[in-house]
């Protein structure tokens, strides 16, 4: 069985933490880490351990926890494993058990007013059939309209995103796109279009699924130099220009905008979602 | 203040389930989702409620929760809002409160000995910037590297994911970039190349990089069918051929596979993560 690792930076001793399941992990992982962010100080270790499925898998684990615990300071085990025997085993180690599932479980059961089913891996599997062919078909729209390459099916599109090069219109679309099946083009914004103020013609007919982005001056000369050291592309003029140009364009417009400066995919993404 | 729907199907009656937080809710949505799977009986309607941060919009928020409360089921409401106060609002409601983060964190602080900072919306914001600038280098690598679009920089690939038409590459390989900041490429496998059973030759240096896909012939004429009906391409015996030939071609190579017929792009990630 291999772990996947990650490590972080700090000052203080480094305990190992494991995130266990079932499934892939992902659940684990997400609530785990987002409660270690409440912990910056801490320099860790991560070892994901997915698709646990057997008692022999989980006794290995086990085995695998001990040693690390023998070794160091007390692991931390973040775990979603839904199996009773499986956690049975697992919080059996040396390390310090979180049972992301079991805490909420009972209650859960109460307010529904049925038992839960016991099975693995439903969050992070196919699922909802038809509901995961809409995400990997909003993938590939999402790869067919990046950057304006293609203007084919736009009018399928629930939603435009539109910014000057570099604030970030590809990885939210794809992130959009595969995470909530949102059939989302982008479409850059370049210096002509600020000759008019209008949309760029292709978009016209779809000014009200357009979205803009914008970033900071600064910001997006840092990102810019990275790919064109040096060019008038990356100057701050430059950047300062196209921003202050996009934002007047959403505005004339009434095109909704984010600036994405400080901001994550994940971030930006939700952002969109709330308004829109 | 807007929220996302989605209803799901099933049979009880439909209690409404907030996701609540003080930043994206995507941690509050996957581990909610989690548990929910265990309930599959029950029909939802489900809302998401980002960047709560003021005690002002969490009272909204319960005054919503309050209304919806008095014309059904009692609401869920998970939560993995950081601070106190604003807890202490949203808590107040007549839904059924499910604390995702309080449950954990005293233990936590316990096991590493420091307190929990109380900083909002950490976890799916930039975080580690270095980290997060790989993340969106590896999803622009991998739109560049699509379907063997281009062989640039194909040495800098941490992955070469390879298979036959239609078995999942493009969206796996998004995943990876996204999600785990991997630099993955993804290359078909076509008739040509089962002629010889050796690696399409710009693979040839970098066999020891390649994770193959393979599906079932049924499925794979399905998922073909949408996109070419009636085709060679997507019959029966085409599939059968091309997956019987692209898993002899991984076995004779030494090329770890996977089988993603039943699998999401998730499952197929964590599986791939696993193994390399």
């Amino acid at each position: 069985m291999a772990e996947h690792h990650t490590v972080g930076a700090g000052t203080l001793p480094a305990p190992t933490v494991f995130f266990l399941s079932d499934s892939t992990g992902i659940t684990a992982e997400t609530l785990g880490n987002t409660l270690l962010t409440q912990f910056p100080g801490h320099r860790l270790e991560r070892r994901t351990i997915p698709f646990i499925t057997t008692a022999e898998q989980a006794r290995d684990v086990v085995a695998l926890i001990d040693r690390v615990a023998a070794a160091g300071p007390q692991p931390i085990i973040f775990s979603t494993t839904v199996s009773q025997d499986i956690r049975a085993v697992l919080s059996q180690s040396q390390g310090q058990f979180f049972d992301l599932f079991d805490a909420h479980i009972g209650k859960l059961e109460q307010t529904l007013g049925s038992t839960a089913n016991g099975k693995p891996g439903q969050a992070h599997g196919v699922g909802d059939a038809v509901r995961y062919q809409l995400r990997m078909a909003a993938v590939e729209y999402a790869i067919e309209h990046d950057d304006g390459q293609s203007l084919r099916a736009l009018e399928r599109a629930e939603l435009i995103l539109i910014a000057p090069s570099r604030c970030g219109k590809t990885p939210t679309t794809m992130y959009l796109a595969l995470q909530h099946g949102i059939l989302a083009a982008n479409f850059p914004l370049v210096e002509e279009d600020f000759d008019t103020m209008t949309l760029p013609k292709p978009l016209l007919p779809f000014a009200s699924k357009c979205f803009g982005l914008t970033s900071q001056p600064v910001r997006l000369s840092q990102i810019r130099q990275e790919r064109r050291p040096g060019s008038n592309y990356a100057s701050l003029n430059q950047c300062t220009f196209e921003l202050r140009n996009a934002e007047d364009m959403y505005r004339t417009n009434n095109i909704p905008y984010v600036n994405s400066a400080s901001m994550s995919v994940e971030e930006i993404s939700a952002t969109i979602l709330q308004r829109i």
